[in-house]
């Protein structure tokens, strides 16, 4: 937070250029469909992927940096299509420092039919606190998406939504956090799709999801040191 | 275009042998069975992969160049056994740079069945705007499969066609635009046979496939240099 | 056995951290969410993968030392937070040297359904030597789950139990044994999912499965070297 | 043909063992589940994968030579448990220069229900002549399994038999043709099962069927440099 800012915005361009290879590790992403940015904290900036351009070809390098009306600052490069829609998303929620979207097939598949993903498992009681919901279709290029990412997230603990007819897109405190939202609901909606398909999963009580939610955000993982620790 | 040709033929070479590797990249092929070639702009020539020989020792070296009457004009390997069909695409298709074949599993399953997939997802409408279509059963070795693909393209906006009982032929302005469609069409059909299989996916009106397709043809990725520009 | 403790640790530190890149490598897990343990061997300790911590980033120097307790002997990391089941199972089963946690997709969709994974297949004679049961829905944090894997395990051959809307644990002899168990579960899983979603598998008589789990447990593989051999 | 006999058996020794990576390459196994085999022309012996030792370590010193009995001939370790099959069809089929066994999980699914694989696709047509047939359940340990292989290929131009509640067992002129074969097995069965998911795969006419079988046995990859070439 203290850092320079040229520094800061550098060492995102780092992180954002690198977390695109969870997408293509996890096969999330076709081709070049698929984007992640980070919010620059305490400025009004954004580093996102540029439009079209191979994942083998990311670097710090080409990333853009855009404000939060998606207008280009600094970047060589158009940024990505999906640019709007980030935007809006960080001018809505300030607690939110990256943003991602795929189409990954499970995720896209519900998403296709308009189905939310109800909670049937214990890693989705962790992670998204219960059903991952659907937004509504809406056509790129305005604030359309945007909006309806918002709306439908202000309704759910869930870091991820299914626009109908569309795809996935999550949010996290860091650009990292939300890329972790979109490996698992990719990895839920999967699973979900497969305990369907044979017959019907059992239901999970609500008090437990929330047990189990509570749990997950506040204990998994290494704490971070302390405020008080040197 | 005004490159020297021995010179031009030697990159296509090289890109046709290296875009193989996306086929594999992406699982659309297994063992042999897929082919990519390109044609040599200005003239009556195409640069294609040799019959049954592993992906793993394609080099440019060992592509096959032939007449677009698929005769071999220069290589010492029998060219792709799909070659006629190849080369019939060129013919018909002046605009056509690049020809991708391949039996990737869930868009041949919609061949098997003979069903076009219907268009319920905006990457679908963003590529091939809008469904992707059924062409005929036809035997190899002669024009049929040639005459089958550019008849069925004819009426549709789909760089990508699903031949009977068969696989995929896909076309873009060169070899890169036809296997990036044949990755998308996979992608595709993977997410419509998900959706499909736990119930009906939610219908796009046809003026937002029509809007959809348009930005993308026109505004996705990155500009290239205007004409005026140095 | 009769190494000295302080290396024997060492080396179970290596064996684990090195384990979990087979969960990754057969896509068992997503993220960080799937762990491996073993236990020091003639000692009241076992070695576990830190919480939250990159399948990458999993190194012989930050595995955890706990005791069957849970309670951290050795490490600056807080240990998995499957740790209290993992330490509930040697406890409980001193035969056991290894325990394996995942949420491996079509192993948690019969889970999710709270369906055993009935035995029609040969492979899964061999390494189940019958049904793969399914334990009951317990929360994390106590000794329910552990007891859950106990209790179920204790009815059945299988080295795999599936827990209700949650995942999969196995044990083995070691770690390594543990983490077979966890792949042909999955892989055992699939196939059985596959089968069934076009129609009935065949049914296998109780004598041949008998016949098959008993020739697997003692004649498979290489003979380790006689007690009496130098 | 003309080769000294240990330099024929050093050279089959190095193919077979690096043979098995194409099984994991293509997914076909899981953990030490799938071996290749190849005869040693000219000679009763056969080249064999070791029992239960993992893909990565396999090498060409520690392949296992027998007879076609199964008896260890020269090597350390056991030969694969699947011996007596490979040796039975090297047996009773003379023109048979490899053989491969797997568990692929959707030819398994197939093999599960007892279904053989109606040819509706023109790659099946192509490799297989018509349908994947399906051999009888039969115990591991004698003549059986290798009795139902070689009885139920007796019957088909398939080089792939799906064997009752247990796997695949493919044949080829040497190990790398049975290879193939086991791969495109896999990639067939996984076709035809998604095609029937959603509903009926349309017929072929047999006349077809039989034309891209000749067709492609005869005229497909590169020809072999004829009798009288240099």
């Amino acid at each position: 937070m203290s850092a320079e800012p040229g520094q800061q915005i550098r060492r995102l361009r780092e992180s954002v250029a690198r977390l695109h290879a969870e997408l293509t590790r996890y096969r999330l992403v076709a081709w070049t469909a698929g984007n992640v940015s980070a919010r620059v904290p305490g400025q009004n900036l954004m580093v996102i992927k540029p439009s079209g351009v191979d994942y083998d070809d990311l670097a710090p390098e080409n990333m853009v940096v855009c404000d939060l009306d998606g207008v280009v600052v600094e970047g060589d490069l158009s940024p990505s299509s999906d640019t709007a829609a980030h935007a809006y998303v960080y001018r809505a929620m300030p607690e939110v420092g990256g943003v991602v979207h795929t189409h990954s097939a499970y995720a896209t598949a519900w998403a296709a039919r308009g189905e939310p993903i109800p909670c049937h498992l214990t890693a989705q009681a962790d992670e998204f606190g219960g059903e991952i919901p659907v937004g509504p279709f809406a056509l790129i290029g305005g604030d359309d998406i945007g909006k309806g990412i918002v709306e439908t997230l202000a309704g759910h603990r869930s870091p991820a939504v299914l626009m109908r007819n569309h795809g996935v897109f999550t949010i996290g405190r860091d650009a990292r956090a939300a890329v972790k939202a979109a490996v698992m609901c990719e990895d839920i909606a999967r699973t979900a799709h497969l305990a369907r398909a044979l017959g019907e999963p059992l239901p999970m009580a609500a008090v437990d999801v929330d047990a189990l939610h509570d749990r997950y955000q506040n204990v998994y993982g290494q704490r971070p040191p302390s405020p008080a620790s040197p």
